[in-house]
């Protein structure tokens, strides 16, 4: 979406990766060499996912068309030392289905198959590829929805989902991925094939599929996932209410909580993202507003409505200056256009933006656009902020001007320097876009060298040889040798394990 | 709770473990020597948890009082791989917190402060021996609770219920101790302490938190945990309905689910286990009944009337004979005093019994139960039947006379053929006891060896020494040495990593 700071791959495609192209032409006879691409034009398409700016050519294609196309494939990566990694719909918005130039990207996209509805127990097994809202309407006919949703739920993946944990604005209510996927079968980076989790809510044992959701490819490829559908609310009921201040806009968001009412998703945009959208889709939002809400509750058609009355007259009294009550779809598809084209509007008021994703506690909201309001500022940038405000979930898109020298780091600079706010403030640097090759140097800052280094030891478990997805996730590259300290007496210390007293 | 199957340990504790006790001196010169014990007649207490069917003496004790003094004795075990186990409050009834007779039993009851109490971001962040109903007694003031709720909530502590992932009669609406656990500060084997996850609800990287809940010691010792607390429910109402048979309570249960409706909890007892229960505390479950359920439904008043209404109207429609409401607080407690007193009630019927824990999908109950019946009569052992119908978690109570030589053989027997049973039908060997010692042999029977595998990538990768909580989760004791199935070449195949094609 964000279109900017193209960066090209050091390495250019043709130099690159004599092991992959051998590699390519023995996979031909092993699964079809219809499914094995290497001419350049054809990989092109391939270069990058839902962050442009960074782009890598890969040395080799893969259009896997059945489970066992990827387990050759990642059998064959690591017998003959080649990285791999795979993609699903290329939605992602942290480059974290970037190629690597001298390796195998592994499209699932034809991995599209429902395996199963059980609509008793409230599972449905797909494919990797399958789309996110196809598993809403597989379930639709028993009453019944797969609860994350991310705004791109039209084209994203449940593979890539579960790559990167993806959230969505009903995640206040609904959970992320991770609590929605139950199991999956999974490709270790060796081509062992493994199952983590199941059909049950919970197993016995390590609970290897939490890590592995949100793994971003480090620690194997899923071609199957389990994902529990809810029952769907009998009543949904959307508001949309102006603000004058964005103090006002976030006291109601926290006294709503404090309320005791979980809305379904509660929305913010600040005045110029409100301006974006309202030249983008005419969404009708209230004039002269400073913020807005975009509010939904969901549920039982008496806990909503008696909650929604409640709901306006918090907002009344944190002076809600105009609220409007979607009468029907129609209404409600309206209200959420703006906020859902919130992304794209922006881009017809700047020629370029660069989206951020960053997580606070929800009681720190003012104060975090107060002090995004001051960077930007003092960069001379102009920032349109919208955001799941329900958990503290800031999307900022940084706006700037492509043609401009220097422009594009100057937005990336202030990205990180909101992500450093965030951090500061007990928040996260994501909260569902991932960490990818775009933010794995923040991790540093968010994680302990320490903590950085016991998630190591899992992905060297996995992954001893670094082939799956490389240059991902974690700050810095990492040879799985000698586990970093280990103790050779009680005296002794080693600082890359982190405070000890 | 069940009395049963003592077991010695087959090391007398006298020759054991020379090396725990030169550790043991050189311990008390750095935290203190009240906090080290070896006197056979203290440690006597230490000898078993909740399942007092394995009991082992361990070697030395250590009651730490400070956070610092868990990764002092942790470093000194590492160094000198002497092996320890974690023990909260000791009522786990799988034997997780079993001491090993040459190792350290590092007892956290001492650590009992509440570090924090956070409700405007709904956190509270508690030291491991804090015990689950003091959470919601620090949350209560601001409307708030800690939803996972053991049935021994008044005497188990965090660090326990996260160790095993606790569940309780109302996991069904609000999921396990996973689902609530936002972070928590980790000694690891090797005595550096990391911190997994924190107080935002989703964190980047490998979430380890996830599959540290749940590791029952076998991946470190969490010394601080952060909780996320709920909203308490405005209203509560619970129901009692008594059937004339088993299947038309479990359609009930499978009817109201179908309904869109979620209950707070969905709790069954056959007629064995009413029978234990109104001998025990004269509850005054109705008569005659061969199954009860007690539901219990929370949330917004007006959602929680019309969705009682709607329940009475199911389990009518079902046959129940006996619907009785409780009206005030004094009468939910009493239906609920019949349901948590039913596993002791059951010693007063039977010299001893046996608890299994086992989780089955939902649709499948009265075909379980009329199999277990069957599986009963051939064992010539009466079953009672107590469990969460609502996500399919049974809690088979084994009946058997222990003066009678091979009873108690008999019951295990028995248990482990129920177990085999969920598993066949695509359940679990535990829904919230965890593994411990007492099921280990049950895991390979529901996870693969390469699954099994999979997960001991895991555990060596945390320690490979394999010291901490050695004997318990996994089926064989494994050196962390070579790792399994690497490959060498394309076309070999390991059969321990599992199916390939």
């Amino acid at each position: 979406m964000s279109r900017h700071l193209v960066r090209e791959s050091a390495t250019a495609p043709e130099e690159a990766a004599p092991r992959a192209l051998l590699l390519a032409q023995r996979l031909r006879g092993r699964i079809g060499a219809d499914k094995v691409l290497t001419d350049p034009a054809q990989l092109r398409t391939y270069e990058c996912d839902g962050l442009a700016t960074f782009r890598v050519r890969p040395a080799v294609v893969v259009l896997a068309g059945h489970r066992d196309d990827v387990v050759e494939t990642v059998r064959m990566c690591a017998a003959d030392g080649v990285p791999f990694v795979a993609r699903g719909s290329g939605t992602g918005l942290s480059g974290g289905a970037m190629p690597v130039a001298d390796g195998v990207l592994i499209v699932l996209s034809r991995l599209r198959r429902i395996v199963s509805v059980d609509p008793d127990n409230a599972r449905v097994e797909a494919e990797p590829g399958v789309i996110n809202l196809w598993v809403t309407r597989e379930a639709a006919p028993y009453g019944q929805a797969y609860a994350p949703d991310p705004s791109s739920q039209q084209v994203c993946s449940i593979g890539g989902n579960v790559a990167e944990n993806a959230g969505g604005a009903h995640c206040l209510k609904y959970g992320f991925t991770v609590n929605h996927v139950t199991g999956a079968e999974v490709v270790l980076p060796d081509g062992g094939v493994v199952h983590l989790g199941g059909t049950a809510p919970e197993h016995p044992g390590l609970d290897l599929l939490g890590a592995f959701v949100g793994s971003e490819g480090t620690l194997g490829i899923a071609t199957r996932v389990t994902v529990r559908t809810i029952q769907a609310p009998e009543a949904v009921r959307t508001m949309l209410v102006g603000f004058r201040t964005v103090a006002d806009a976030a006291g109601t968001v926290s006294d709503i909580i404090a309320a005791g009412i979980l809305p379904a998703a509660v929305e913010m945009m600040d005045a110029l993202a409100i301006e974006a959208a309202e030249a983008a889709v005419s969404c009708g939002y209230p004039e002269g507003a400073v913020a807005v809400l975009v509010i939904e509750l969901d549920g039982p058609l008496a806990e909503v409505d008696e909650q929604f009355r409640q709901v306006e007259t918090i907002a009344d009294a944190r002076g809600a200056f105009e609220t409007r009550i979607a009468e029907d779809d129609a209404e409600r598809a309206l209200m959420w256009r703006g906020r859902k084209s919130a992304f794209a509007a922006v881009g017809r008021i700047s020629p370029a933006y660069y989206v951020q994703d960053g997580v606070i506690p929800r009681t720190r909201l003012p104060e975090v656009l107060t002090e995004i309001g001051r960077l930007a500022d003092a960069a001379d940038v102009r920032v349109a902020n919208v955001f799941h405000a329900g958990d503290g979930n800031l999307h900022p898109l940084i706006l700037f001007d492509d043609t401009v020298p220097g422009a594009a780091e100057v937005a990336e600079e202030l990205g990180f320097a909101i992500l450093d706010l965030c951090v500061d403030l007990g928040g996260s640097i994501t909260g569902e876009h991932g960490v990818g090759v775009e933010k794995k140097s923040r991790m540093a800052r968010q994680f302990t060298s320490a903590d950085l280094d016991t998630m190591q030891l899992v992905r060297c478990a996995f992954d001893p040889a670094g082939l799956a997805n490389p240059g991902k996730l974690f700050p810095t590259p990492r040879l799985c040798g000698e586990r970093p300290g280990v103790r050779t007496g009680a005296d002794t210390h080693d600082p890359a394990l982190g405070e000890v007293f």
